[in-house]
């Protein structure tokens, strides 16, 4: 009954039943079916949950899971796990399998070296189509997906690569480098997996030979993967810009209280020096209470302004469209649009304050420090995240922080500074 | 010499170049290059500057390029532009290709309809691997690009398909059904295309075929331009999430803060209302002033937690991993941890409350409404999103108004009314 319900759904959709179910049901699952997972199901686990599924599994089941895996899924499975899980995993392999593997794990995490697959189709690049597709036709064992011949000279340098279309299409005498695909480039081993996607969704590639430092090719990356890092590397930037390090729906409460506290800790700094601002100005709100019912109005436009601003240029910076040619053009252009909606919002709260409180001054300050602020959260918002940048911060973690105490600071500060000036 | 810039560079490249410089010297840069631009320039600019380069470009360089693009790169070339351009590029076309992108934007905005290719690769399912090799060999315009030969019945149903490279190792005599693959699934021409990116990112498609109503094989989708999707479909959501409904950084000042402009009035209503609350208790700041120094650090903290709890709800929304069958946990969870945290702060702050303000009464008000603002939000967090989502409305488009006015309101009530109570 239970393989009825299974067998018809897609390993992807396997692994995220198991990520949804809780920590019991899911060790009662794997107790009653563990037959059925195979390595397309183990691949597709969410790294949370990847270690405690593969311990609860028995030899055979995880060695024959393991065997079916390319290469690059092996070593996506065993990265991040124990010493001893990974050891169980590699003497599954068969030894060639295993010299690929541990090859690749030489590399740095989150490099290219990581997420190539060593199962790669080269062809000499004196061949010709007719010599090709000879054999491809004997060849004993091909990758289960693969799009390119990659051409190699004869120290293995890539030189370019065919389309298996084209290949198909072609007269048997035509010579393989009359049909290479203007698309082709190589990628360094050891360019960070971020750059990689980046490459494969700006230059439209569906696979590129990896080559080494002396430029030989030592494996091949697929559209599939890279769609998969640009998919997390977003998942990366939209939890870092909450202050969420990182975090997924199967993390504990504990793991999930710990993920969040550190970004909550530094909101708390920050909120304390907002209110080592406001104190300043203990004075002058017991005199007008109205200042204090109305400061929060300024800050919080700001750090609205400054959240609008910093996101586009955190999204900017992660697509290469924000660099140093567009850079001050971006930094006016922000300027300037803080300034007018500084404006239309100083003119709508001068109006509220003096309606409010019947004070036409009380209008005047609240506009005064809306323009301030909107005008500096706009600076902020574009000049804190290329800093961090340049700084080799990601700014996507950092920049909220920045900005939102730099608006806190200045609104309550021009606020409140202008009203002690102006109102006593 | 300009051509000597601009030749090595890829048409993605260039494409950001030009929305790189400003107005004048894009028009200059054009009038300078117009020979140099192709179809795949064209395709790869952003909507923001596609039409203005489209009226620089003269006749027969525009009639040029657009004739080598694919069906589904003219469609997205000319779906956004005024009707005039529309007809100026349609005009520019074959007749059967023309029939083919007129057919395309027939179907809905955003839908597989769109995003399809009309240019697909068929064999009859009754074929063997000979027949279809010999077909190929002898086809006289097969696509740039194509991955898979789709199987149809006689009643152009799709009914599998099959990769090259399988195409290429089997013997002739073998039947095309016994190659297909396993990943094989067809696509509903009315589909969304952010669910046609999920299926291509969770399933690892390479290319699918899309279908009509009566289940006929109307085009090909493949996975480059669904990948570009899901980068489309990330931005949406992060420039959503911070209140900036769309934008990029080539739109002028104007452009860029009329998009800001409703966002932040949102935001003002939502503070106004923040600063009702606060003047309910101006009699109570106006004795002990210490409140308002203290309550914007309460409303802060929560503001920040119930972002961190809406943005993992959100993206887990996308990625469908927030489900019916979690979604309870997930709010149980959400709860505890803001109690976690809420508690581990009110210790924090409640220190430093009673020693900066040397009111012991004072710290612990300002504790108490730390926890429940932490609890709140948490709670907040993750049922404003998930009801939104129920309602139809986009999650990341509206979700931190309503949880941080929420935070707002609650942060500023419960501080100030505990502190109404117990200290006057
Ligand atoms: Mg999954
Ligand atoms: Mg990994
Ligand atoms: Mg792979
Ligand atoms: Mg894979
Ligand atoms: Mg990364
Ligand atoms: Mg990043
Ligand atoms: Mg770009
Ligand atoms: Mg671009
Ligand atoms: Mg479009
Ligand atoms: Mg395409
Ligand atoms: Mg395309
Ligand atoms: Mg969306
Ligand atoms: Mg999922």
């Amino acid at each position: 009954r239970i393989d009825e319900l299974m067998e018809p759904l897609h390993a992807a959709d396997i692994a995220d039943l198991f990520e949804q179910i809780g920590y019991n049901d899911r060790a009662a699952l794997i107790g009653l079916w563990s037959r059925g997972i195979d390595g397309e199901i183990l691949s597709e686990l969410d790294e949370s949950i990847r270690e405690e599924v593969i311990e609860l599994l028995p030899h055979e089941v995880l060695t024959e899971a393991v065997r079916e895996l390319d290469s690059d899924d092996v070593v996506d499975l065993i990265e991040d796990l124990e010493e001893p899980q990974q050891e169980r995993i590699l003497g599954a392999l068969e030894d060639s399998d295993r010299a690929a593997v541990e090859q690749s794990l030489t590399y740095p995490e989150y490099s290219a070296g990581r997420l190539m697959q060593r199962e790669v189709v080269t062809a000499p690049d004196d061949w010709t189509v007719g010599q090709a597709i000879d054999f491809l036709r004997n060849a004993k064992e091909l990758p289960d997906q693969f799009y390119h011949v990659i051409l190699i000279d004869p120290r293995w340098h890539p030189t370019g690569y065919v389309t298996l279309g084209k290949l198909l299409s072609s007269k048997r005498a035509v010579p393989l480098t009359d049909i290479t695909e203007d698309s082709f480039r190589t990628i360094d081993v050891l360019e960070e997996e971020g750059d990689v996607a980046y490459a494969f969704n700006q230059y439209h590639l569906i696979s590129a030979p990896v080559v080494d430092a002396d430029d030989r090719l030592v494996g091949v990356i697929t559209i599939d993967d890279a769609m998969a890092v640009l998919d997390e590397e977003h998942e990366e930037d939209i939890l870092r810009l909450a202050g969420v390090g990182e975090g997924s729906l199967s993390d504990s409460v504990v793991e999930t209280t710990k993920q969040r506290l550190p970004w909550l800790a530094v909101n708390l700094v920050t909120a304390i020096l907002a209110s080592i601002v406001i104190a300043q100005f203990e004075g002058v709100i017991g005199r007008i209470v109205a200042l204090a019912v109305l400061m929060p109005i300024v800050a919080s436009m700001g750090g609205n302004a400054g959240t609008q601003a910093l996101t586009v240029a955190v999204r900017a910076i992660a697509t290469r469209d924000l660099t140093g040619s567009n850079m001050w053009r971006v930094v006016r252009r922000e300027a300037t649009v803080g300034l007018f909606n500084g404006v239309i919002f100083a003119v709508v709260m001068g109006a509220v304050g003096w309606f409010w409180f019947g004070s036409a001054m009380i209008g005047v300050v609240l506009a005064a420090a809306m323009v301030v602020n909107l005008v500096v959260a706009g600076l902020a918002g574009i000049l804190v995240p290329v800093a961090l940048e340049k700084a080799g911060v990601d700014p996507a973690l950092a920049s909220g922080a920045f900005v939102t105490t730099v608006t806190d600071v200045v609104g309550f500060f021009a606020f409140l500074g202008l009203a002690a000036v102006v109102l006593l």
